[in-house]
This record gives C-alpha cells, structure tokens and sequence, in this order.
C-alpha cells in the first residue's frame, strides 16, 4: 500500500510528524512552544488529511501534540507581520482563517474517525480542533479556552465549533470570558468524551482507536458522513436522508459479511475497502 | 369511548402487549428473546400509534417491553432471509428502515405524551426507539448501545434521534465505537430522563404519566406539536410560529378554564377534547 | 455620554428599576409580588434594551428582580381582563405574547452580554427570560419551571429558548410535567451557568461582568451577533459566514490593539467605539 509506506517514511515537514501504528495514523503537531497553527503547520496538516482521505488502510486518525500546549490557535506573529502588506493584511487574514475553517470540515469529511489526544492547553482555533474531531480524549490536567475576547478578536470561527458541540450558555460563558475551564468542565459540556491521567493518555486513544479500527471502513465512512450531513437536515428530512444511507449500507458488502458473522457467531472479515 | 373500549378488549397480536390503565396506554414489546423490530412487530406498534392518535381519553402512551431486552432493534435475521430475494433485499431493506423511521416520527407527532420505560438493554433501533420518546425512564441497570459498526451497519438511521437527543461528541462515540453506556452515562448524554430502582419502575413511569395527564389535552397536544416543529426552525421563525401557536391556545377553550381556575385557586376541569 | 446620565438619573417607571456602576447596567424587575410581565413591564423593558443598544459605555446588561419571585411570566389578570374585548382578547394575547417574544430576540441581538442574575422562582416567560439571556447565574436556592400545561396553556414561547439551551427530553420533562427544578438541575440541563449562595450572588455576577466589561467592546458585539446568526445554519454557510465574520474583527482597530498588546505584554487600551 504505497500510501502507508509513505507515512511511515516520510516526514517531510518537522511541524507535523507522523507515525503509523497498523491502522491508527497519529498526527503530532510540532511547532514550539504553542503549536501556532502557522501557514506552514495548518498546510501540512490539511495536505495529510487529504492524503489519508484516500489511504485505505487507515482507519482512525488522533491528532496530538508536542509539549505542553496542545495548539494556541492562529499564529499572531505571523499574522500581525502581514498588516504591512498593501491590504492591510486582509488577504492574508482570509487565507489563514480560511485554511483553519476549511481543516474542520476536512475533519468532518474524512472517512476515518479523527480522535484529538490532548494533554496542555487548548486555545483559540486550538480549541476548536478539539471541538471539531469526531472524539476527544484529555489528560486531567489539559485545559481549554476561547479566549479571543481578551485580545480584541472575538473567537467567531471557533464558536461555530464549539456551539455544535457543547449547550448555548456554555459555549457562550468561554466565548465572553475568555476563561480557562479544565478538563472536568470541559466533560460536562461536551467538547471531551473522556479525561485519563496523562501516563494512560496514549494508551487510552489507541485503546479507541484499535476499538474503532476492528469496524467496518466501509460502515465507518458510510455513517461518519451520513452523521454530519444528517445533523444540518430537518429531522424529516434527516430520516428520509438516513434511510437511504441505511438500505445502500445493507447492500454493502461488508454489511452482509457483518450480520451473517453475527448470526453465525464468528468473527466479521472486512473487506479491505 | 370506542377506542378505549378497543384498547381494553383486544389483542390481536402476541408481538405487542396493550393495556389500559385510566388514560394511560401501556405498549409492551414481546418478542423474545430480543423484542426484534420484526415487520409483523412494526406493523403493529405503527396501527397502534395510529389509533390511539384519534383515541380521545388516552393522554399517556408508555412504551415499556417484556423480558430483559428493551429491543435489540431491527430482527437481523428477518432481514437475511431477504437477501434471497430478487433485488438482494433491497426492496425489504427500504420497508423495514423506512417503516422504523416512520414509527419514530408518529411517536414525535402524537398528540398524547411518549414515555419509553427501560428496562434492560435497548440497542441500535432500540435505543433509537428510546432516544425518540418524549421522555425516558429506566432501571439503574438498563443500557444503551448502538452497536451497527460491529456488525458493518452504521446506525444511520438511530443516529437521526441519538444526535438530536444527546450532543455530538458523545452520540459519536456510541456510533463509533459500538460500546455499551449504563444508565447514568445515558443519563448525563440526555437520553434519558430518569433511572429508578427496577422494583419501582412501572410506578414512576405511571406516576410520571398520571402527572401529565391530568393536564389539559389540548393544551398537550397544540404544545407537543409545536415543541417538534420548532425544533427544526431558526429562532426568529420559531418565535413567530410559536406566538401564533400560544395565540391559539391562549383563545382555546381549556386555557381560559386552566387559568380561571389558576386565579379562582380551584382545580381546572379539562374539556374532553 | 448622554446614554449613561439618562441611565443614572432618570427612572421614569418604578416596576424596571436601573441602575449603572461603571460600565455595567443592572435591570431590576420590580412588579411585587411576582414580577408579571406585564405590558407595562414589558415595554419598559424593551425600552431599556433599545436605549442600551447604542448606549456605548455600556457593556454589560444584567438582569435581575425584587423578591422572591425573578418573574412568573406573563400577567394572567391582565390577560385575562381582555377576555372581554370584541375579540375576546386575541389582540391583546397578540400583543403581549409577541412582545415577550421581541424581548427575547433583542437580548440575542443586543451588542453587550447580557446576564440573568436569579435569586427566587423562574417560571413561564420568566423562566424564558433566564434561557434567553447570553449567560445566567443564579442563587442555590432558586428554582425554574414551564408550568403552563398546569393551566392548559402550553409553554410554547418558552420552549423556543428552553429547546434551545438544554437537550430535548430534558426540556419536554418541563414542558410536559410543569414541574419545578432546582437550581442544580437547572445547571445539569444548561439553563443556568453557575450557582452561588445568595449572599454572594451580586457579587459574582458583578464579576463576571466586570470581567466582561474588560473585553473589547467592538470583538463582543461582532462576536455575539455572530454566535447567535451562525447558530441558525449548517456548518458548511456557519463557517463561511465566520470567516467573514473574522476577517473583518481582525481588521478592526481594537484587533491590532489587543494582539499589539498581547505580543507586547501590556494591557491593551480598547477605542471606545
């Protein structure tokens, strides 16, 4: 699988290194000491997606990082030099932002499950990469926040995350604060599925990942996609949508090869997609 | 009361249990051992739902199941013996996901309040079943799964009510993973209301159902509707519908009953609608 | 500021009192013994909201009441003397339900934070208010209901920022049972933020006004109208919108001042806008 040899030879861009481990991708952002999602890290990491968009003998995806700052969102440096450019900057603030919001949908359009593997501090389009990864698995002590507010440049793209995934007057007391929540809040309001004291944090994400990389990829894709496209639809409409999806997945055939093992009480055989 | 009288008198399907008590309809599951979602069981929770829609003195349906599986959802082996057919089942497959997604819309859209009464294990179409009720109310020891992954079916279709009922993250992590939550965990998603005691179940569930129904049915019925409906709109089209709604209400008969009593301090006496 | 002295002098209709200490405008719903919206209260509040609205040293709004009661919602005798008219009320329900409603959408679109301060019983409207507001903060002792299917008037109007602050069942268990729930469910559900002793509860939310109030004035009112317009769409229109959204708060004046400061390690100074 020429795919596969590649990720695990290559590392081209030291901001973004990654390992494979059988059917589990890791992504590990690597740009000290914030993991600033600069141009450069945001490219490697939206070329890799799209590289493993079409992988087929990779399943899960987790996104981790180096240090003790799980990513502090947009580079500021990086954008405060461009307000010498002619426009003032504008251009470049599209094209950052942009490239920030377009990774999100990646995440949500990528057929494998993408786990966030957090452990430090989540800010900003940091936060909101948590909040847009299918799970989110955290070390007691990471913690997160939305603090655009604090420095005059309100947390908008974030929010569409993190108002997806956590209750209105949560989302919106990290939006107007700016405050720091930790982990146990962070469980309460949605935005992480489990919390691990931080020697298990990898243990517990590939203990997820090899849990979700035994399932069917052609069921993973089929329902990853059917639940983010269902989830914008009238529930009428979500149903019609969905039954769809349903009786094609049925006549799939690893639907056929899953339930004929479940009924024979033997183990599924995948096939490889 | 015809339809009541109906209610009482017959029960011309084993599959499916009915019992009146005062104004509280009590369908039971009976498919043992899994309370499969077989056709013929569809079929009859589906007629059922139409009936005691135009059933004028039921104000309470609760939908609890014999044995110690709520309902493992759709009967994966009524289904295989489709594949034999001359579109490998799909025409089957379309009946029984489509004629699933209908039962959970009529539940949506009957005037009477639904209260699903767990007891056990309530898995993919089951717990879709649950997640589709108005309100929930199980045993300490009920779980809740949507295990399609395991066996290459997505489910598709229990995502549509699992993702509207609990957030996103972790209705995700039940479809992605396949794995079992107990009953507080179901409780802290939003799928469920409340957990009892086994022993006390059916009590609270018809404590529960007594409470609503000594409120007023057309208060319930113009409310229930407009709680669905709302749901699918924008704020600002959600505030005009509503207020046309409460304008309604306001100028029926039983609101001006309910809050002549309210200021007189005597009990209401509800039309019989 | 013209805005604030009328703030501080004038109080023209003693059921709202107001009152400013910096940069923060408490109202205070005085109409004993339960703050009934009445159309008095309720015109004088959306007054306030509409002066507020372009009153630029105002950054924070909250929103407390005299009592026991933070407010039962609507005046049922006021409704009820209108039975009376020609049209046997309907223009007047018309009137006082749309006008709660358009209390609501202004908090939404009010460029400050707005924060229930709750020390007492919430119910009906009142209880809608506390939903409506952007964050909410409440006494451990206070408690919060949808009770008008006990009078055969559904909480309708309510359910639209009830729905959309907690999960569904936990808001239909309101709406459908009426009853009442403290203040530790109400935080469970999302309804509420946070909750104090009562002996601290103005201090609290002074605090997180204050720290509020500290933010830019500019990132708040982009930002929050942000949130609840991007609320309304699929993620895809949500995220296009947000990068607009964002580009222009980073071309923003207070935007080069705040990130200035935070690359400089000083205290950013916000234009008052």
């Amino acid at each position: 699988m020429a795919d596969v040899v590649a990720f695990k030879k290559e590392e081209p861009n030291g901001l973004l290194l990654r390992e494979t481990n059988g059917a589990v991708l890791r992504l590990t952002l690597n740009n000290p000491p914030a993991n600033a999602l600069s141009i450069a890290l945001m490219q490697a990491l939206a070329a890799e997606l799209d590289a493993v968009a079409v992988a087929k003998d990779i399943k899960v995806v987790a996104i981790a990082a180096s240090g003790k700052v799980f990513s502090a969102g947009h580079d500021l440096k990086e954008m405060t030099l461009h307000r010498a450019d002619e426009d003032g900057g504008k251009a470049f603030f599209e094209r950052a932002i942009r490239l920030a919001a377009d990774i999100m949908l990646k995440i949500t359009k990528l057929p494998q499950a993408v786990i966030a593997e957090i452990d430090g501090l989540a800010t900003a389009a940091g936060c909101q990469l948590v909040a847009s990864c299918d799970l989110a698995i955290c070390t007691d002590t990471s913690t997160f926040c939305a603090p655009g507010v604090n420095i005059g440049l309100f947390c908008s793209t974030p929010m569409v995350a993190l108002s997806r995934a956590a209750h209105r007057k949560q989302a919106m007391e990290m939006l107007l604060t700016g405050e720091t929540i930790d982990a146990s809040t962070a469980k309460d309001f949605g935005i992480v599925n489990r919390i691990v004291p931080q020697q298990y944090l990898r243990q517990v994400v590939d203990k997820y990942a090899s849990v979700i990389a035994s399932k069917s990829p052609q069921a993973l894709k089929i329902g990853k996609e059917a639940f983010y496209r269902q989830a914008d639809m009238t529930i009428a409409d979500a149903y019609d949508y969905a039954v769809g999806v349903m009786v094609e997945n049925m006549l799939a055939s690893d639907a056929q090869e899953g339930i004929g093992a479940f009924l024979g009480k033997r183990l599924p055989e995948w096939k490889e997609d």
